[in-house]
């Protein structure tokens, strides 16, 4: 008995012992997540608060109809729940019956699954103190290490040649766009550049040059109802050329083969095949359109010459003195987690999201014979290695019948929310509509897609 | 024996279980830090990595004369030191003797210390999946949060009304200063707008409006240069004024009284006495010279008329689509801290910062005949609730000597590089010094001056 206690008492303590000597061991090792690249494990100081906050928040319900963020407006003293389109509530769990489908916008958040999904490698703690001088130690505005990353994501993707070309940062391809016009056009013409582009296009183009209302250059329209023929060497024109094309998602070439502006944005394979690297003299590109951070605010240029890379760098430079440090530095997160395995996770999980999306599209537009869209062509992908069709950020949509020549008109009345073909100098026949929005968004674009072909059959089938 | 054996089991056995609830409740409590603002305490999961790296990349030291970056270039493994001007070596350790003070860019550097004071406030921990979409959920580009704190600091600093106002934000107050012009200058007018700053004014008024070229506005130099009388009414003048001046210091008021866009961005009270709030019909203001995140380009601009503050939104749309979501969030980071306490801690270090400098520069310059810098003139700061000089963020030397009619050549030749009053479009026989760099830039331009004063009066007396 005497014996059996003390033997007790031992083996006790020696477990409790185990435990300390274990739980001290968790503890000096911070918790013990797996961490590759950190060498030494201090526990956190400073940027614990932070830490915690961001957490608080991720972990507010919103019914998966909706987020909270760190600078969501407060009530009650934690930040609110912002509800996905027609979604409302507190906790964002009532959905509107008769809301109207929003697909006018190319808000490309369908790829937000993603990142929650890689949470922990592309969350990035900036400082308060964090690069507050207008420079890089190199005295340039631009992060060397962000262009390494990007030169590398268009090796993987294989699709812009990058090696001896110039590269320069925007504020989103939307202010390189214009860099890129004042670049091009020539400031000691006697009458200004002509800027053109080929109808269907993005009215962005349009929308600059007129507000810019330069001396250097002037918005002529459709570059289809010029022909080549009209121009002369000493003509002096600048071509917007939008491959895979704004809104019809066709992969598009000069018409006038004269100074052209290749915006890229979409030519990454989520929205199409690659059949190879771009080389053009002057391409753009986006980061919203490519990972789906829109709210970030950044682009890229890649140039051949020097002349205009220069004249590029200084629009930058005097428009707003470069890009934000802090965005700079979040872009580089968002890119390295694109760049891990030969961009393969990040591109399939995108191209998958896109083809299961269009393979559901066209099954509800075979049953129509009163709409259309594009017809897509099979092309090999250079990266998936695999012939297969593309996947557009956008349907191209046409009212066939001879009396609905105001298809986006037809489409609202059925609570359909698209662009005009207008909007892009095309008929009023076409309208936009974006695939790029969240699951519910496109949820219900569907939903309303499907009643408006049931209609149009006869049976009003509600979904 | 056998008892005291027995005993001792027991006290160990108690000791020991109760080390193991204090460990498991340190562990629970997830390492025990104070925090205000959470509400409850789960262990870090997601967020932790990125804590790491940041607070590692913190550690690394640079000798006190440089710093290591999250996306600084890396070696071995770890991010590099990023010397300060003048020191090298992979600590930032060496200090080239000869090297020259460069004192020439408003890298407004001299704030980093009050922020790595204030590292657990102004911390943030941006998700992979914040703010994707292009708006937010008010479709603006602009967080209402945001604004709310900009407005609650101008009330705070009693610099500006915002009451009734609308409020912009920009990429930096350079793409507000561009905005404000294509706002203000009329489309339709036959002739286009004069666009006019009194010198010595900041180079860029002229340098974008001479660069985007429009046929709205063109740049007409000095606004001294031109008699009010000149103007009849229907005469279209846009006239910058710079209050507190650039590089002077001076507050000044409009020459012409016609549209006015004021450049405010020194209008803080570290760097001049607030004599009241400023209620002018466009005002800019800038992050970088309020805080020092000159890296970080974010800008407001406060309108009264409603047409103008849409034209200056349309012109931020149509250029780049709004500011970060990212950078807009830090921001709102920054600025609660710096409105903590009705910003008495924040103002006070930036101001006593400032005075301590341009009081040790004033006595260097006090012993020379050779050169002199700008009158100050003692004003009621309304802030600090006394009277007191300004202390502007710049000194504006002039080479008294008939012959020194190159004063950047005169000082450069001393080893000292500041900004030629040409830039400002003044004489060459002014110079720009920036007083707002590091503190390292600071001691080394104040060593090199000491140098240059003490050569003047002819003993050469090295520091």
């Amino acid at each position: 008995m005497n014996k059996l206690t003390k033997y007790c008492y031992g083996i006790c303590l020696l477990i409790s012992i185990a435990i300390n000597i274990l739980l001290s061991i968790y503890l000096f090792l911070g918790g013990g997540e797996k961490n590759d690249e950190i060498s030494y494990r201090p526990p956190l100081t400073w940027s614990k608060k932070a830490a915690m906050e961001a957490e608080a928040v991720a972990a507010i319900s919103c019914s998966g109809h909706g987020r909270a963020f760190l600078d969501s407006s407060i009530s009650n003293g934690h930040p609110v729940c912002e509800c996905n389109g027609c979604y409302g509530g507190t906790d964002c769990s009532e959905l509107s019956p008769e809301c109207a489908a929003d697909a006018n916008s190319g808000d490309p958040v369908y790829l937000e699954p993603f990142w929650i999904q890689n949470a922990a490698d592309t969350a990035v703690v900036i400082s308060g103190w964090h690069r507050m001088s207008y420079d890089y130690v190199d005295n340039t505005m631009m992060s060397i290490e962000l262009e390494n990353h990007i030169r590398q994501l268009h090796s993987v993707a294989g699709n812009a040649v990058t090696e001896g070309r110039y590269m320069v940062f925007g504020v989103g391809s939307s202010q390189l766009l214009s860099a890129a016009v004042y670049a091009l056009s020539s400031e000691t013409a006697s009458s200004p550049s002509k800027v053109l582009a080929s109808a269907p296009f993005y009215s962005i183009y349009k929308d600059q040059t007129v507000f810019f209302n330069s001396e250097n250059f002037q918005f002529e329209g459709d570059a289809n109802s010029w022909e080549s023929s009209d121009f002369t060497n000493n003509m002096d024109v600048v071509e917007f050329v939008t491959s895979p094309n704004n809104p019809d998602g066709e992969l598009k070439k000069s018409v006038l083969g004269g100074k052209t502006i290749y915006d890229h944005a979409y030519y990454w394979p989520e929205f199409t095949p690659i059949p190879g690297p771009s080389d053009e003299d002057l391409m753009i590109f986006t980061l919203s359109k490519l990972t789906g951070h829109a709210g970030t605010r950044f682009g890229w240029a890649i140039i051949k010459d020097k002349n205009v890379y220069e004249k590029v760098l200084k629009y930058i430079y005097l428009a707003d003195m470069g890009i934000s440090k802090d965005t700079q530095l979040r872009v580089l997160k968002i890119l390295k987690v694109a760049n891990q395995e030969d961009g393969k996770p990040f591109f399939e999980f995108a191209y998958n999201k896109m083809r299961e999306r269009w393979e559901r599209l066209t099954s509800v537009f075979s049953k129509s014979t009163r709409f259309s869209i594009q017809q897509r062509h099979p092309l090999h992908c250079n990266f998936f290695h695999e012939t297969r069709l593309p996947s557009p950020a956008y349907a191209w949509v046409k009212c066939e019948r001879e009396e609905d020549d105001d298809c986006g008109a037809v489409l609202k009345a059925r609570k359909i929310i698209g662009s005009s073909g207008i909007t892009f100098s095309a008929e009023a026949r076409y309208t936009r509509l974006s695939l790029i929005k969240s699951q519910d968004d496109f949820e219900l674009l569907l939903q309303r897609l499907t009643e408006l072909v049931s209609h149009e059959n006869g049976c009003i089938e509600k979904m």
